[in-house]
């Protein structure tokens, strides 16, 4: 049976790290609130999350559907899902560090989303714009190099080699850290040019996963929403100074 | 071989989670920034968190070490701890179910921190008090509402009954839900006395942790250390307005 993965079908978000696991798995899967028939759209997935019959119901998209089994917070979801596509190791040690990076990605990309809402998720971007631009700054000055510092510290020290952040193989984390990048490049551009170039490890997996053959079938079909203004990672110029 | 613990000795903060785990269990641990002996203390801390021979740095506080075993990320420690204190599930969905709702509560305390730092980690409270008690407002009146109704919910919908969050007996996220409880209570007591009192099921779930033997012998100890302004919950009066 197909995983049903449950997310907004207008942006990528956080429901986009599940996606691009199952699509470079290569798996079936039905993307939910994308669909038209019964029990699916928006309609279908806040009727799957919330409704009086769900006894595991996600505070918030995305989740995932594995026949009668239902698992929120994207972190989770992949933690179920490496072993089962390919996408983790197997020792427990092991998979509690890959999950440790997730969260770490999780981590910064909440601290991403709030540079455009510091305030709060229910108002308008317009309505703090400039708690924004304070803390945006804060974020691309301070926060950004902290978080490329610490990939590509731990791919140097990976055991294995710097070609991946666990192990020998691609892992689940290495599509994030993928994605991570991505978003953060297209939110940020000026200070991504300032501050990447010098992470010559995670710039090589960045790339090095663009070019892996389903990955790169999928990021070039229609399946794949391009980032916008109203998901994490949102290009606004006054966030994104030309200098420091 | 005790357990480790290092996270930040002044403050409970989010090492707390994982110390509450600990204490409830009986188990023997070290909580190494308490304790002054060689590599031990905060300069010992971060020696074993960023050193050089640190092959699974964590971007931040709190860790574990089991003997060889380096976890980070508070929920992904408990997700390590919570079968071996015979404080999780056993069954793989129940115990992703019970890591869903510890990633829950991660989120609420992320929010909650970021009610006194919506800004900047980086900057002092008093640098950023206007866009502090913007972000308290809304986290007061709709985001304490919808993350209570949540826990209530999924106690409502527990098949074991409602007495705990996961199952029949006590898990970690019980032992984490009182200390969000009481986290949120000690930094938004007027919200708090607004809010919780219809969150009956909740209620009764932090007063019934509050009294398992290990847990109360704990909370009355010297090794408990209190809520604080330099923690995650703090309590200003200005961001907690005695009405909506």
């Amino acid at each position: 049976m197909a995983y049903e993965l449950y997310y907004w079908p207008t942006i990528p978000g956080r429901g986009e790290f599940v996606r691009q696991a199952l699509e470079d798995a290569g798996v079936d899967y039905v993307d939910i609130a994308r669909e038209k028939g019964a029990g699916q759209g928006v309609k279908g997935m806040m009727a799957a999350m919330s409704g009086a019959e769900a006894t595991h119901p996600s505070f918030a998209p995305p989740f995932l559907r594995d026949g009668d089994v239902t698992i929120g917070q994207t972190a989770n979801i992949l933690l179920y899902l490496g072993g089962r596509l390919g996408l983790a190791p197997q020792e427990e040690a092991a998979r509690l560090w890959t999950h440790q990076i997730q969260l770490t990605i999780a981590d910064c990309v909440a601290e991403a989303h709030d540079t455009h809402h510091p305030i709060a998720v229910d108002l308008y971007y317009e309505d703090q714009k400039p708690e924004a631009a304070r803390r945006a700054k804060s974020f691309r000055e301070d926060r950004i190099p902290k978080f490329l510092d610490w990939f590509e510290t731990i791919l140097a020290r990976n055991p294995d080699g710097d070609a991946h952040l666990v192990g020998a193989t691609a892992s689940y984390v290495d599509l994030s850290a993928h994605l991570l990048v991505s978003g953060l490049d297209y939110a940020f551009p000026n200070a991504m040019a300032r501050h990447l170039p010098a992470r010559k490890r995670l710039v090589r997996l960045a790339q090095a996963v663009a070019e892996r053959p389903r990955f790169a079938a999928y990021l070039s079909s229609r399946r794949r929403l391009p980032f916008n203004e109203q998901g994490i990672f949102r290009r606004y110029r006054e966030l994104d100074a030309a200098r420091p």
